[in-house]
């Protein structure tokens, strides 16, 4: 979405879990990485920290410095707020659609990471389902001023949340949002935005 | 706060919530209001975007468009998360603070706006200061990347989170918060801005 807003060609290579290590010889433990020419960056906000730096004459992804320090306050809202729940919506479906060198790694890493078995995260999810809705409150209510977090037109911040969401849509299916929602409406916008971009990504 | 982070000379005038309606002849239900020369303003959202506005020259309250509509998901989380909570540790010690007329108005109004006597909202106080430092996750890893959420320094997001908690300080005291928090840390630094004109506020 970021490259995209910016207006910036690029080719996506997806990759297993497993193979994330290999990528650029050892680059960085997670994805996303951006190669651009001989540059490498890694991690979501760094990479559109970078883009609006390298490419300053495209839309701006924070709308100036301001808008770049509380671009943070989002993530962590997005971080502290919601992956959670969606990690207990989405755990058992993410496993299920991954080749079997990958459910092991997944399992032993998330068992590691969250201290517990996917199927006893994946448990909590239907109560996750019930509340998640209430979680969103502050992006409604911010929502009620302007129809994107950016104001008229999205920034990075709305890609953010959007992120957590489309994560959840394309492993569990749609967040658990009514459709009148003015949560739900903004993400159907967003999945609008530059030609339906992110609509276009379905579950494998 | 924003007033003294624009560097202007202001002059503040208290009053009880039952004067407000004859303030400036019934400009605004609620308080703040701002007069400037001949200029009225209502709301403190509106005040820093009305500051910024007019006074482009002193230090930015926004650090530029991004940063103006990105606060308002600082203010909606401030709003939506942290004012129900404070409301219910805090509105005991409110009533109490007032003089009598006041006493009847508040007690009648938050009946009203709550649905319940200010003693049955006081009594949910106590299970709030126990869950009030989960609620901000969300600013303490943002705190992990910068000193304030407006970066190096502080930007109108901090006065409105900062507003929140010393809205309990004054009333009820410190937030519960340990001291090595690093929200409560940062609280004690929003104190000390501006020659400690946070600081100096205290209970009547």
């Amino acid at each position: 979405m970021a490259l995209a807003h910016k207006g910036l060609d690029f080719v996506e290579r997806p990759y297993p879990f497993t193979a994330i290590p290999e990528i650029e010889e050892g680059f960085s433990k997670t994805v996303p990485i951006l190669r651009d020419g001989d540059r490498l960056v890694r991690d979501s906000f760094e990479i559109a920290v970078y883009l609006d730096e390298t490419y300053p004459d495209r839309p701006t992804l924070f709308g100036g410095e301001g808008g770049r320090v509380l671009s943070r306050f989002v993530e962590s809202f997005s971080q502290m707020v919601l992956h959670m729940p969606v990690t207990k919506m989405a755990i058992m479906h993410i496993h299920d659609m991954l080749d079997t060198p990958d459910q092991e790694y997944f399992r032993a890493s998330r068992l590691d990471r969250l201290g517990k078995e996917i199927e006893a995260v994946a448990a909590e999810g239907d109560a996750e389902r019930e509340t998640f809705a209430a979680r969103l409150e502050p992006v409604r209510r911010t929502l009620h001023f302007q129809p994107f977090l950016g104001g008229d037109s999205p920034l990075f911040a709305d890609y953010i949340l959007f992120g957590a969401l489309q994560w959840m849509r394309v492993t569990a299916g749609p967040p658990p949002l009514a459709a009148d929602d003015s949560v739900m409406q903004w993400f159907e916008r967003c999945l609008d935005l530059h030609d339906g971009l992110g609509r276009r990504v379905t579950a494998a």
